[in-house]
């Protein structure tokens, strides 16, 4: 396959200029930021399966499932049936749906740490609910998070001095460094008696950086300091959530925190995100007002339900971490192959990947168009441009949905897209 | 049509209770506060027009609409055609549906004061990147809201000392009274420089009291006020946006802020919602931070492309209104010849009821159980059991798909029910 042509999304885009401010975020999308413009697709015409058509009709192997939602495929004929099913009895109507009782019921049956859940539609929305929660836990003010990871948009999560953000909304956030025991016990030491929580993912997957697993022994000593100064420990899955372990991300890395944020995977594209809890946070849990208009839908409930049964069906985490080692191999034999350094980090079925020996990578004094210009960059737009979508700065996902044969042909492209790299 | 019985949805909240806490809003919905449980409805069967049926199988005419959210119908033949045919092409992806730009383009094309729009899913995130980006606009911390008025669950949007929040969320808002343009003049002498927007619902619409209209003048100073001292306008279009006008409940009473937050009836029941604004915050808006997982989902944007096109197709803001009138006619004549003194307050397309010769409402010192037990909420009782559901504390909401038939049912249904309190 030869290089794609983008024509119709870049016009598209640029009559969506008028209207749609240019903001990193609210023009394209989470596609925004490090993509490879204008030799990449923007918009969609139709997805399947593992793949998705652009405007200009190019195929693509999806490597970021939307950014984590799609995690049964796209259309997948089990949740698409359970929505339709409620669709005609009712979505976002004047009384809750039963499901919402049977999708909690799953929850609590699959999430080991579960005795509860509840319900909402961004992943920033059980982010807001369990600080919200720790606070009324325990009558204290300040979270302590780590340094670069993402939580949701709401002020308080953002990086300090965003636009739009005040000094007051991080007052009483605390940051700390990933896998740094010392420095946590310092700040516990230091501002334990005001510390309601501490949030964190069960690994940390910040952008433009390798991903890190957590070191032997750190989350034992997390749960154990939360515990000794009465702290609420919260487990942000939103993003790695099925995708490391059906009961949470937290069962594959063995620790069990008091609150788990769930969001992306949990309903395949449908809406919807969960906080779920420990007996022992039930009471301050129920004294936190939050709500949103289409919160109680019940179509979005009943995809869900169908997407936890499914993943417990057919043993989906597990199944998405062998597809993507299939895919590490392949990827790294490749690099090898063409003399590339390839570091594939964080989990397998969410892979980072970065070319090491791109000394430029990643050079911010260049500003983000310069992602796109060095050699990690121009690898990532090889392979958009050959049918395998990427993205330079993120992590990437995969699905049940990618079958071995689509494995080996995102493999086949990857290793093409090295090929045209080094005959630049 | 005698007293409903409530026995499966009863049931049903029995079991859900150990897997979902409590919460006024986490257990029930919105539905949760003040409403009249065990005499009414909890969970739902089917919804169908104007219309719904409990898991009893008790049928209502739709008072509440969804709280809002359900504008043209439940199962509009329209708005359902274009989310199928955007499903089956795909909903949240990797790339973005081009349906956003269109949809963009039609908010723009209605409402007179967007030059562009921005799109997200809950209520509060269009007044989160409002205020944000009022400050992003001018460099300063505080907002002005009236008090009593609901722009979402985010904590600064909260009442002091609710549960989880903290005093540094409140810090920089300012609240004033609705209409009173005296303590607006004198918050902004003392604060001007320090004022980023001022952000109010076009009518002041809080639950639990009589609605009211802006006083003659009122918007004018407003927004005199807002240009004089340098502060961005945000109206919270969430809850009246489309009931009102079309273009806008600013439209209506003939004023022109900076922004408008859309949500709730944009998507005739799909989650999405939307900030608009004028060309001087086009640069202000695209440098602040904030997305969500499903922001940019196609099926949603096509469902509001749908909804905004049929709404203008009928006339669907004056039809509303005028159902409404019909409604508020009707009850007031029944409410006379029982002999007691009802008040109809709000917009008519979204009215709110009180009983005033309930000299006991609302008694907050006997605790929101206290709601049921006074004249006003037996007789609100009495409709939802006949087959209307109303709520005591809250506007009600009104849609296009209420013939005039529903309407004069709903008001011989609602005569019974005064007959039905005077037999007490």
């Amino acid at each position: 396959m030869g290089p794609y042509k983008f024509a119709e999304s870049q016009a598209l885009f640029e009559r969506s200029k008028s209207v749609v401010p240019g903001a990193p975020n609210f023009g394209l999308g989470h596609y925004s930021i490090g993509s490879t413009a204008p030799a990449a697709p923007i918009y969609l015409d139709r997805s399947e399966g593992a793949r998705f058509w652009d405007v200009d009709g190019n195929e693509f192997i999806d490597g970021m499932c939307a950014y984590g939602p799609m995690v049964l495929g796209y259309n997948n004929p089990v949740v698409e049936e359970a929505a339709a099913k409620q669709r005609e009895q009712g979505s976002c109507t004047t009384l809750v749906g039963p499901v919402m009782v049977e999708l909690a019921e799953t929850l609590v049956d699959m999430v080991p740490i579960a005795e509860w859940a509840i319900f909402s539609k961004n992943g920033a929305d059980p982010t807001n609910i369990a600080a919200m929660t720790a606070r009324a836990a325990t009558g204290r003010r300040k979270i302590v998070k780590v340094r670069g990871g993402y939580h949701g948009a709401t002020p308080w999560m953002q990086e300090t001095g965003n636009s739009g953000t005040i000094a007051e909304d991080q007052e009483q956030i605390i940051n700390v460094r990933w896998n740094n025991v010392e420095q946590l016990e310092q700040v516990f030491t230091e501002h334990g008696d005001d510390i309601a929580g501490f949030i964190s993912s069960a690994y940390h997957h910040p952008v433009f950086k390798d991903n890190q697993m957590p070191d032997n022994g750190y989350w034992g000593t997390v749960i154990s300091l939360c515990k000794k100064y009465g702290a609420v420990s919260i487990v942000d899955d939103v993003r790695s959530g099925f995708r490391c372990h059906l009961g949470g991300a937290c069962e594959y890395f063995g620790f069990k925190p008091d609150l788990i944020c769930f969001g992306k995977a949990l309903g395949n594209g449908y809406p919807i995100s969960a906080l779920v809890g420990t007996e022992e946070m039930r009471e301050a849990v129920a004294q936190v007002f939050y709500t949103g208009t289409n919160f109680f839908a019940a179509v979005p409930m009943a995809a869900a339900l169908a997407t936890l049964k499914e993943l417990q069906r057919i043993d989906g985490a597990n199944q998405m971490i062998a597809k993507g080692e299939r895919l590490r191999n392949g990827m790294m034999k490749a690099a090898e192959k063409h003399g590339h350094d390839l570091r594939v980090t964080g989990m397998p079925s969410m892979p980072y990947f970065r070319l090491a020996n791109d000394e430029t990578w990643p050079d911010f004094s260049q500003g983000t168009s310069s992602l796109n210009t060095g050699l990690h960059g121009r690898w990532i737009s090889n392979c958009v441009q050959r049918g395998v979508y990427f993205l330079t700065h993120h992590n990437h996902f995969l699905s049940t949905a990618h079958t071995d044969t689509d494995i080996d042909e995102m493999i086949e492209i990857v290793d093409e897209a090295f090929g045209a790299l080094n005959k630049v």
